[in-house]
């Protein structure tokens, strides 16, 4: 089983949907061969906005986003699925969201767990948990950008079995996820495919070097540092489900779940 | 507050334990300036055993160990503690473990929780859980070869308070770890010295590439992969409890525990 996995890497538009509309509707251009494209957080509003208020001014209903409808009927025009960063409203709350969907609309929401500075007087923590949805066959996980740092959120994906996992990102601290998420692959043995967003906004500076890692934690896929830049890749999924390491070693089964209980890892 | 702490790349002899001791002399002469010292996977046996038999009769009782004896005086000698990777008989089983001690004896033991290949064949899983324990003002903890692996014990140790894990190794599959250990260091904001064998027994070749590494993932010393090599390196043990990574972020106080409970991360 093959599929080609995307990630674009540029700047949205804070405050600006349309323009960040138009940028992506030729970034998409380029990705119409993929089955699976990532963007990067936040991707439909930016983000370092000056307050909640504004935060709250560039939110959609994950119901009624018109950042959503464009994607949708991107996935319909190129017959791929996206996985996207959202500024997520919900009731009188702000999610920093990711967002899975394709041509028949939203398979699955995940709002982000472990929130970054400001972002904390802005979004919820995430209440969704790490869920893995199928589409089609493959295995989808989502993580954003600070999960990178949480070693039990990337875990708790492989043990859900997630052929790959995308990670949409605004980082900013240069290179710290990027030399760590290809252990997170190879430690839960899945694929990897991190994209991070360009450019300036305040006195935040964007890190790029987005990349798409295998199941050995190898790089198969990276971009540049201050490029818009598209990554295509093919990928094997059930490279993905095969964990074994040596005729007697499992990825996961060696675990000792017996010996992490009671030290602090789950409350 | 520094230390220097010091690895230990060398191929201990396998069934020659004199052998090994006299090599060992030689090699901690050099470290004489080390703090703490990390000495490779089962050092007082070697690794390749044709069978149980033969890894009994190179395993030593902790308490009576005339391998152990010998590091002693050294650690008397020259001031300093170390961290082995010991082949350990207790009762009628066999334990692949790491010893910390220093000139006033044993400190602690960990017995290597998750098996490689053969050793399922010869010794028991580990039953210590991930203990850290206290040099002086120093916390620290073991983990050994194939538990790089399972990013659970790396956060133990974190949870634990350790300041620098040592890492007695034998590994077999080129980089993997070595690429990977940084990760659970600066996800876990402490150090990790990774003492990893050379040479071959049998049809096993190990990798070498001895490595310490940074709080922020850094490599500060890193050894060839075949040559008989020692690394030594200082260390401020007090960067290790900063766990502040912005003033909004906390390696550990941004856990979410409560999400982690009930995904399988423990039984």
């Amino acid at each position: 089983m093959e599929m080609k996995i995307a990630t674009v890497q540029f700047a949205p538009v804070l405050g600006n949907i349309e323009a960040t509309i138009a940028k992506l509707g030729s970034l998409l251009e380029e990705a119409d061969e993929a089955d699976l494209v990532v963007l990067p957080e936040l991707a439909n509003s930016g983000y370092a906005f000056s307050s909640r208020e504004e935060a709250w001014s560039l939110s959609e209903r994950v119901e009624e986003s018109h950042f959503l409808s464009f994607l949708k009927e991107e996935c319909r025009k190129h017959q791929f699925a996206i996985a996207t960063g959202f500024n997520e409203r919900s009731h009188d709350k702000l999610f920093n969201s990711a967002v899975l969907l394709d041509a028949d609309g939203v398979i699955g929401t995940y709002r982000k767990a472990h929130l970054f500075l400001n972002e904390k007087d802005i979004f919820e923590p995430g209440d969704t948990g790490f869920p893995v949805f199928s589409l089609g066959e493959v295995r989808v996980g989502m993580l954003i950008c600070f999960d990178w740092v949480f070693p039990e959120a990337w875990r708790i994906m492989g043990l859900k079995g997630a052929d790959i996992v995308c990670h949409p990102s605004n980082l900013v601290l240069p290179g710290l996820a990027q030399r760590t998420v290809p252990a997170h692959a190879v430690t839960n043995r899945y694929y990897v495919a991190l994209a991070n967003r360009i450019g300036q906004e305040k006195d935040l500076t964007f890190t790029g070097n987005s990349l798409i890692c295998g199941t050995k934690g190898e790089i198969l896929a990276e971009a540049e540092a201050t490029t818009e830049q598209l990554l295509i890749t093919t990928i094997d999924p059930l490279q993905a489900r095969d964990k074994s390491l040596t005729k007697r070693n499992n990825w996961l089964q060696d675990r000792r779940p017996e010996l992490y209980r009671n030290e602090g890892l789950t409350d």
